[in-house]
């Protein structure tokens, strides 16, 4: 175990990165922005992967695999794409390495230069486009629905952990469909499928919208995105759904026989989540003393800590605790009990609160006598003494309980500080305190950049389900169609 | 679907080739040596990974994951391992593309060369070591029992999709000990879990072994493994488990605190199967027909047809099928009904053969008048018309049959085709014949190579359960202290 955190209040920054390596989670390798994800961190994004994987085959998706590397030329096959991807590019440029003539390890063999160059994949449009050209003759191979869990690169020079590495870990989701309205609603669906994800699973409230013009995917028509909001009041965009319109397919002569006999481009989508999630994870719930998880994706979500003195105690209490264990387990509850003996019960309880396990039962010789047993929760630190009989039901309902919690403590955070503004001072200040401002905006790019550049606040997205109301821009005074909410941003 | 394929007799090469594709298992990429994993090759990988991930976390195992790039100079600190693996590197040597100044696409931008090239992982031992070294201070964090799912490359000239591609999908497992006992009890521990899965899931007998000096892994003191006969004769490394003695830990300088007080370098293992696993599956049982795929490891294991003619005796036999593929499914059997009215029975009888779904239930209007359904398993071929009435206890055996039956066909096959010989003349004729061949070798290299190059035949293994009376080198004469088995191989 670790040294204390630096607190929220302190260094928030600093507070997360402390975080994220004490809990066990990552921590940045020696290849410069890749990042190593540890097994107690990989824990959680397996669940995440798992529950995201079940409910994209739950909506009739099917997983693939595609090429790691990307030809050069594919990547200006469309154009916007291109522009958007080919400054972060890592490049294979050579197939072999051969030994240093001069005896000292290894070099680039310079007789193993590829003809064309290879882009190590920041997202799989292309490649999966030119592949589709194949999957696709009529519109009875439509829809087109697959989705592929993959690792992707997009060159970074400031990085942190899980918010932005050059290496993350993704899922990209790649539809194909035979027209504009099938493909849009496809793009709406996965949407909400990810803000169900967020809400059911992660316990973290989002708001969905569209991004404007400017912040939108490069080749998308429209940018579909879930925005969470952060205890520092800073914004996290948490998931994007694309609606391509046919630029891919027109990029990669991708056509379909009608049902009426003709020949027309498919429509596509494309979204995506990443280990980013686990960047918002962490900084949505967690506190000083560490992480704190919602129990439906902690690896642990109860850990039984026995209190003894002495070997006879301890396997007095060790064996008591391994029935609740089993008893719990049985319930479907993932459980450890931790009876190593190296280590105190003191140290165990910092330990777990670290690592955001949301319940601990601890039992002392003075609970075996008693027949009780303490209950800590993870996310108000309340503790109590209960009898060990029904003890299992009473965790089960704790667990749901804490899960509820987490989301509206987090629902009620980013209400709170949720602000609706109508002058340029009232949108300064509020940016100031932090959280969403909803304020009205002209619609061009030119007030969209300008409020970037004198604020560092972006439109984090059109809500879908937000105010319609016209009103006057807050930034030039300018006729606005509706409210958006802008944020600074992760 | 398809044309009808080369047999095995004609062209097993083709046949394979042909299979792979026309069963939309995989197919070639643009990207030269990479392949594309169709959706339905993909769900059987997902299904070998889900049940030896599952293996790995019963036998204590975590997962983790490290950085696709490895720093040129890691490769280089374990002389033999870069020895090995530095001639098929694909190699980053930029981060940037930028515009062509000549106006046509994008060019590699020669001011974002990086200072040090990067390495796609060909296998990650040496990240993987060069962490451990912060993971490891004590006897305490040992052992470090940990698994990677990763993308690996390794540059091929000659690519065959699933045996031999540049990308491939596999498992890592990596793991550090206290003392040599631990490793190489661990190495065998997990060679005794391949073999498991081999036989248990892939229904595929498999001889446990250990490989000579010249066909160890890089860097390793010992490799074993599981080697299995296809049809065609030739035998296939289906997978490795390596005791790496404490050579890694040596050139990474991961040293532990001893539980009396000294410093000590680390033992190692690493172990890894690999999407060529799809590869033997398919040669172990399918047929001219098409793919024969184990029930455990079908992604339908079962599919129900309706046959008839006109609307009314369609939606009479679909809602009889629906109410078996419920009670199917009900009892835990993947199973799909396939209504698609723009298809004829014939048409999918052929399709889900090809694709070799293990039990095909189909109904005519006679059936539905007398209560019966005809039944066809695709390993024997053999068709039975059964009273509906008792279909899902019978189905339930009738996977459990095919099961056996794959398993113990492919094992007779493997032993009517091993050879036990004594001298030249019937090694050699052995070899034409295929099979594994059970020789005498005087344990020399230069013998290995020079029977290799005369026969194209390698040492498979050192079987671990083989005969271990002494003789004479079928090739040479000199003394040989027991028996080991060779053949050619993919």
């Amino acid at each position: 175990m670790a040294t204390k955190l630096t607190s929220r209040d302190t260094d928030y920054s600093k507070w997360y990165n402390e975080l994220v390596v004490q809990a066990d989670l990552a921590q940045h390798s020696d290849v410069k922005g890749c990042m190593v994800i540890k097994p107690y961190g990989f824990a959680i994004w397996e669940r995440m992967r798992d529950v995201l994987d079940g409910m994209f085959k739950e909506t009739g998706h099917v997983n693939a695999y595609f090429p790691l590397f990307i030809p050069k030329s594919y990547l200006s096959k469309e154009a916007a794409h291109v522009e958007g991807f080919a400054k972060e590019c890592a490049v294979v440029t050579h197939y072999r390495l051969k030994n240093d003539p001069d005896g000292k390890g290894v070099v680039v063999d310079p007789d193993a230069k590829l003809e064309e160059e290879l882009v190590v994949r920041p997202t799989s449009e292309t490649i999966i486009w030119n592949t589709y050209k194949d999957w696709i003759q009529s519109y009875r191979d439509l829809p087109l629905l697959v989705n592929q869990w993959a690792n992707v690169v997009r060159w970074e020079m400031r990085t942190r952990l899980f918010l932005r590495t050059a290496e993350f870990l993704w899922q990209e989701g790649h539809t194909a469909h035979e027209t504009q309205e099938e493909a849009v609603a496809e793009a709406r669906k996965m949407l909400e499928v990810y803000a169900d994800f967020a809400e059911g699973w992660m316990a973290m409230p989002v708001v969905k919208g569209v991004k404007t013009a400017s912040e939108r995917f490069a080749g998308a028509e429209d940018t579909y995105c879930i925005e969470a909001m952060m205890q520092d009041g800073k914004a996290l965009q948490a998931g994007t759904s694309h609606f391509l319109g046919q630029n891919f397919a027109r990029a990669f002569d991708v056509k379909y026989a009608t049902r009426e006999g003709g020949q027309e481009l498919v429509w596509a989508t494309s979204w995506g989540v990443s280990t980013r999630l686990m960047g918002a994870l962490i900084m949505t719930h967690s506190d000083d003393a560490g992480l704190v998880l919602p129990p439906k994706l902690a690896p642990i979500e109860v850990v039984l800590v026995p209190i003894y003195k002495g070997a006879d105690q301890m396997a007095e209490i060790v064996e008591a605790l391994s029935g609740i264990a089993a008893d719990l387990k049985a319930a479907g509850i993932r459980v450890k009990l931790d009876d190593d003996d190296t280590k105190r019960s003191g140290w165990k309880f910092a330990e777990y609160e670290l690592k955001g396990v949301p319940v601990r039962l601890a039992m002392g010789p003075r609970d075996l006598a008693g027949g009780t047993i303490e209950v800590a929760r993870r996310d108000t630190k309340e503790k109590a003494f209960l009898p060990t009989e029904g003890i299992v039901a009473h965790v089960q309902g704790l667990l749901v309980e804490i899960q509820d919690n987490l989301l509206a403590r987090a629902a009620s955070r980013t209400a709170d500080t949720t602000s609706v503004v109508n002058t340029w001072d009232e949108f300064v200040a509020a940016l100031d305190t932090g959280g969403f401002v909803s304020a009205h905006w002209d619609g061009t790019a030119e007030t969209e950049e300008r409020i970037k550049q004198e604020t560092k606040a972006t439109i984090r997205c059109i809500p879908l389900d937000g105010d319609t109301e016209p009103g006057a821009c807050v930034r030039t005074g300018a006729p606005s169609a509706r409210r958006v909410l802008f944020a600074r941003a992760y």
